[in-house]
């Protein structure tokens, strides 16, 4: 396929009229062809207007046929083959077996969010039937669906090209609720970005649905993404980035004359608590999978491990004797852009400043451009209580450990925390007591909590929760990731004494779509 | 019981340190003792370091403990007998009637969400076993459960002195979820909010909760109401009012280092739409049902029909005839406040002055104070879309007739609406494909929509959605009422590889809540 570097509004490719964008080989700092040519405003226009005349059709397309365009997507794009690899490959310095490993993650995904729509439980159907004898006054028929928001803003990712970009998890949720998506592509994979939006808007006609449901804009400045959060037709946003960035974003839809959900995944350390029992009998086999988290990756995760809390002694001393080791041993990486190098080095030479943190250890200095080096630093509890710039996330391979005197320091520097996507605890059996004090404190701060794992690798499941506290995302009531996500993008309305006739599918007595509804107070057992 | 005119913090009483209000009788504007001295900052910092302390533990409460907590409140107000009722009485000039009914309401409420709690849906627990064999990566043991979100402020309305006050839907929900709850008082209704009060925090202490789970503050000014929204200890804030109010608190709230969610009830003028054919067969029933909908209770509901939509001729003529002659036939009645009934005359005189309106009735004018005198205007749709204000809410028994030339002009104004509570469609067989295309405008507005009804009077059940589009209310995604209310007050949170020992309840492996859980992929059909 020839990259054109157009954008992609309904089944319109229109070139841009703003400065231009090229993907750049991280690895070579060599600028990649087309040319992505920037939108505007008026293209901003066009794509909100197809995308709210789409919206009242696309909403009631049957549960099958919205399952199967998200199936047909996932099937596009496994037909791009190996030239969605080769252009993310050379657009992100990532690997191949990392970019394939996504690109079935994606499409699993979208396949996952079928099974999920068909299935029909997002539709959270009440009934709760005329009572007409009822004293003093009779019940109503009342009925309640969930119906999607409207259309909703996307802003891609950097650190998943595939997975959480044109076609991943905020697109692939606010498609299975029925919302049309606008895509603005994340600049650092523009290429990769036009092949995924082409197979999706192949899967639109394919489908035979109204255009407007997915359209995909470009752009180098912030006049897109103003114009997208701002334009009226829009009512949700799902946004995976900077805090900074998730922040402006959430300010703006705030701002509007109908302010709306912004789904902003932002920023997290994720921290990882030894318990002194696990420290004590395997420091090392600890050092080595924290490590392993910590640089996979070039430690471009969200739930990179920047943070292990410990109570200090021998056994601490042990494991930052290995890791250190470890890392001094880890070759460079590159990283997924110059602005994501630069930002990481410019947060690990804060760290590398301030008086109260030390290094521990730096892994091996690469030759090429963008090349990330491992970090460890230390610290005590009382500096890190004192010194909120310890808890800033420094986007990459490096983590901070905090040596805490006492189990009360631990708990206090657990309290201390700022909102997190995930919250590791390794422990055994002896330490069962002393982890449990905690769980509520780590609760009330994360979204996922594990025991004796590490914290990079995000199951796409039912039961996963990205999510968590502010400011790991802007809204804790969230998750971005797994089938959950489909409820972001949803709302209630309730049909009172509706003939059948008027009803949606999903209200008529007959109870078609054969769902489990909550019938009367009871929930049905059988379809 | 003597009230005291003090404050209840956890299971202190203490007087406040501001301005005092009194209830007054809007019926004679006799001031009701006691006085109630407002509180300040430090109450707040008091009460909020309470709930703060009470969270971890009455989060954790066992389902029974917390449903039985719920319908203890609801015997103790039960045990006020009479002297609740005189006492609301005389604060809001109510009768006997309506606030015996509101409190078998209020009560019945409460014995909802003590059901819904030991059913547990709520928890939307999901399992995705191990799967240690799998290619090319082990899946890890994931389970997620809904947990609370931290203390919520509630502040009550002024409509409902029971059913949306100090144990109203909002506490009621907030405490099913978990969730410690901190009362503002509604200035209008202060001695009945105190006899609530009390009876909630007999409860408290019967059923052995930690104090901070309730807590109940007065004040006159803003200091008591911003201090509480923008603690960082209070994560959620449930208001029902005035949209300036409303909005107020939605910036408190935003504008907080960690923002929180604020869910509004606020304005609506709930559209009503009268079809041909209904209007053609029954102009005279529907005036005499509009009307009594429209003066119920002085007009001072949230889901009052503030608007009337239909086509100009013959028919609505002779609607809009018997309707005048209704409404010249209606007594005047006390409004709750003399604020309220201040803000409702400012709107009346409003569209008496705006040369776009026509006045087409008004009722009997009262002798005493605060007496609400019905109001009924007409326009035509060209004004109506020509002139916002127009859709500006005036609580109270006034509504506008807005007459459209066309079914085109009936879908320009449908579609120029704001959000809305309710939307209702008033038609016969021959009307269902023309009511049919403006469903999924109305969808889109509304949060509930009723067939041959009239929307005052909400049922409290699982179906009912007490919700809108903004400005209804500053979250579309929630109800208010029916016991859907209580996912306003949740997260979620993943457990990934905890062992068994570790795990809350409702994630155990032997599942000893008896939940139908989302079990990998599928929803258990036995528990």
């Amino acid at each position: 396929m020839t990259l054109t570097g157009h954008m992609l509004i309904g089944q319109q490719t229109l070139a841009g009229n703003r400065e231009a964008i090229h993907g750049i080989n991280p690895a070579t700092h060599a600028a990649l062809e087309p040319a992505y040519a920037g939108g505007s405003a008026e293209h901003v226009e066009q794509a909100c207007a197809l995308a709210w005349a789409a919206l009242d059709v696309y909403r009631e397309t049957p549960l099958s046929a919205r399952a199967a365009f998200l199936e047909t997507i996932a099937q596009e794009i496994e037909a791009i083959g190996d030239e969605l690899i080769d252009r993310a490959m050379a657009e992100t310095g990532l690997p191949r077996a990392r970019l394939s490993g996504e690109r079935g993650r994606t499409c699993q995904q979208l396949r996952m969010f079928a099974r999920t729509v068909r299935a029909g439980e997002w539709l959270d159907v009440r009934v709760d039937p005329a009572q007409p004898q009822r004293q003093p006054m009779p019940r109503s028929d009342l009925r309640q669906r969930q119906i999607p928001l409207g259309p909703v803003a996307v802003f891609g990712a950097s650190n998943f090209p595939l997975a959480f970009s044109v076609a991943g998890g905020d697109t692939a949720s606010a498609l299975a609720a029925g919302c049309p998506v606008i895509v603005k592509a994340h600049g650092a994979h523009p290429g990769t970005s036009e092949l995924v939006g082409r197979a999706v808007t192949r899967a639109v006609k394919a489908c035979g649905l109204p255009e407007g449901v997915f359209s995909l804009l470009y752009g180098s400045g912030r006049e897109v993404g103003i114009a997208l959060v701002t334009d009226p037709r829009i009512k949700a946003v799902g946004f995976t980035g900077s805090r900074s960035g998730g922040l402006a974003l959430c300010q703006a839809a705030q701002a509007r004359p109908e302010p709306i959900p912004v789904y902003a995944e932002m920023s997290s350390i994720n921290p990882v608590l030894l318990f002194p029992a696990a420290l004590q009998n395997r420091a090392e086999a600890l050092a080595q999978g924290f490590v392993a988290s910590l640089t996979l990756g070039a430690g471009q995760f969200c739930t990179n491990p920047g943070l292990v809390i410990a109570q200090q002694g021998p056994a601490l001393d042990s494991f930052v004797a290995a890791a250190a080791r470890l890392i001094k041993d880890c070759s460079a990486q590159t990283m997924l852009t110059p602005g994501i190098f630069n930002a990481y080095e410019a947060g690990v030479s804060l760290l590398a400043e301030n008086a109260r943190a030390q290094v521990v250890a730096a892994g091996q200095i690469g030759t090429g451009p963008n090349q990330c080096q491992a970090h460890l630093f230390i610290t005590n509890a009382s500096d890190f209580l004192a010194d909120h710039t310890l808890q800033a996330e420094a986007f990459g391979a490096a983590s901070l450990i905090v040596q805490c005197a006492s189990d009360d320091e631990i708990r206090q520097v657990t309290e201390h925390l700022e909102g997190q996507l995930t919250a590791t605890l390794h422990l055994d059996d002896a330490d069962l007591e002393q982890a449990r004090t905690l769980l509520p404190t780590l609760e009330r701060k994360a979204g996922r909590l594990l025991v004796n794992g590490w914290p990079t690798g995000v199951e796409v499941c039912d039961a996963m929760v990205h999510g968590g506290a502010f400011p790991a995302t802007s809204d804790a009531r969230s998750t971005s990731v797994g089938t959950a996500a489909i409820l972001r993008f949803l709302r209630p309305v309730c049909y009172q004494d509706f003939p059948d006739s008027l009803l949606p599918a999903a209200l008529k007595h007959d109870n078609p779509l054969q769902l489990r509804r909550l019938l009367d107070g009871q929930r049905e057992t059988q379809a």
